[in-house]
């Protein structure tokens, strides 16, 4: 990496965590040189507008997520220890100290989902890759006779990510320590369903 | 009512579908007025502030969301009819025109469970009524007999929101048409589960 694309790589990360406290739409050019007490001239060198930071700042985190969720997830062997190695380090990530306000993909779900634009269009991409993660798991699960036959791989992706949705909610929002080993009790509860 | 509690409930009905578009925290006395073409300081007359607008408006969800799904719901007898009618009351709920933005405490939670203050206290404190809505249902169901005695209310519950959340990003978000179905199969399979 040059200097330029190092510095670029330092000011997103601080962004990507500033955008899951602030929201990130709250995240403007404006408010990132404050945090950072840089001028808003110099942030503009590397982000020429409001949307591209964003984009910018989603691009950077699913890049983080890959590496920390899904790629260690995809060594694992087919079926209930794929998807479990899945669902445990999405756990991880959420409690990740580079993101102090949670999952931003979470957040930027409520916040875009009524707001059309190339922000948007991205969190619907970015979103649908990490679905497609798990029902490609799901369906390589069937494929090889490790789960039933007949489980729906839309199924399980919309259900595991409830349960990971609901856990968000039960621990930022109302600070509840058992939400996160039910969480643990609702995602064994999924893969015994899936089961042959 | 009065005159003047006709006008500011017209006002909190109006408020409450623009905050489900713009969050609650977007919603300001300042951009009400715009949107409704009244002057700010016949606003003030009604909200003292924008956290008291913000608080307000909750209320006013809450109380419609208590017309709209509660009371009705805990009509029906206990057991599965009730968790039943709490969950389609839910859906329909979402889908109130009321409500362009679709539930606007989904919307709040992201947003606040990171800004500690009045709005946010009292969010934790309607959300919490909700959970013990489904909580108590299950309860009064397994007293009943209705429910396996080993059922778990709070596991219940942080299940059944988590269906309704995922069904909220897959609807609102991904548009996908198929996510109301699957959140019924997924409902389905929690009452089973917790079937003596």
């Amino acid at each position: 990496m040059s200097k330029g694309e190092r510095t670029k790589t330092a000011i997103l990360e601080h962004a990507t965590g500033l955008a899951s406290q602030v929201g990130l739409t709250g995240l403007t050019i404006g408010v990132l040189a404050d945090d950072l007490e840089l001028s808003k001239s110099g942030l503009f060198a590397h982000f020429q507008s409001k949307e591209a930071l964003q984009i910018d700042v989603l691009n950077h985190a699913a890049r983080r997520f890959s590496e920390m969720v899904v790629r260690p997830s995809l060594q694992e062997s087919r079926g209930a220890p794929r998807l479990r190695a899945l669902f445990e380090r999405w756990l991880k990530w959420e409690d990740d100290i580079a993101l102090p306000g949670g999952c931003i993909f979470v957040a930027a779900t409520t916040e875009l989902d009524d707001r059309p634009g190339p922000v948007h269009d991205r969190l619907v991409e970015l979103q649908r890759d990490w679905i497609d993660v798990i029902r490609i798991s799901v369906r390589k699960g069937i494929d090889a006779g490790l789960f039933r036959a007949d489980a729906d791989p839309d199924q399980f992706a919309q259900d595991m990510y409830g349960i990971m949705l609901s856990l968000h909610f039960h621990r930022r929002l109302m600070r509840d320590r058992g939400a996160e080993s039910r969480s643990r009790r609702a995602f064994d509860a999924l893969l015994e369903r899936a089961a042959p």
